[in-house]
């Protein structure tokens, strides 16, 4: 989220070979189902439908062997959601993933930017 | 075009500091517009409207420095369309940056595909 102003940065989506693909939104959506405990509101943090912030959810149990999300029906209010191990791998994976792709193509994209119009700095 | 069954692939959104970005529909559309030398057939070859496909080439062309496409009036039916310098130097920065990205991830790319539910061979 810190970011320096002139950095670049890459919002990556993989697809499998099966076709199936995650990106930015389905990993942030985890993340958020990780810290809110609620699929319900981090889909809203998201301006996600509820029914949307499921089909997510499903899709992504569905891709993987274990499922990534967790739901457990606890008291009468509400159960509670985690990721399971395996999702908290998939997250992590796919942040290393980003991470490790804007360090490796840094020249690359360094090159890239010399072809930007310049930006006025005092935006 | 070719990939073995079993690879999974990067589809990368580079989002410059002044948010714009390119990605990897507005990257086929320049493809498309090299080898057909017309904007109309590239974005028909994409399903994509007359007018959507020269909206992107204009936001490309106001991103950058240099225009990356270039038309000519030339005859009475159509101007000829390429190319310039700068639009294959970001198309070409944006390819190397894919395969150079696909490359420092494979050891991670592996790790999450370990996760991915088997799926039959002989689909």
């Amino acid at each position: 989220m810190s970011k320096q102003p002139s950095s670049s940065r890459f919002r990556i989506r993989i697809v499998f070979a099966d076709n199936h693909m995650i990106g930015p939104g389905k990993m942030e959506l985890l993340e958020r189902i990780a810290r809110t405990g609620s699929i319900a509101a981090a889909g809203r943090e998201m301006r996600m439908s509820y029914k949307r912030a499921w089909q997510i959810v499903e899709a992504l149990n569905a891709t993987f062997k274990e499922p990534l999300v967790l739901t457990t029906r606890g008291g009468a209010q509400h159960g509670g959601t985690t990721l399971t191990e395996s999702g908290e791998a998939v997250l992590r994976q796919y942040r290393m993933i980003e991470a490790e792709a804007e360090s490796a193509c840094k020249d690359n994209l360094r090159h890239l930017e010399a072809l930007l119009k310049d930006v006025p700095e005092s935006r």
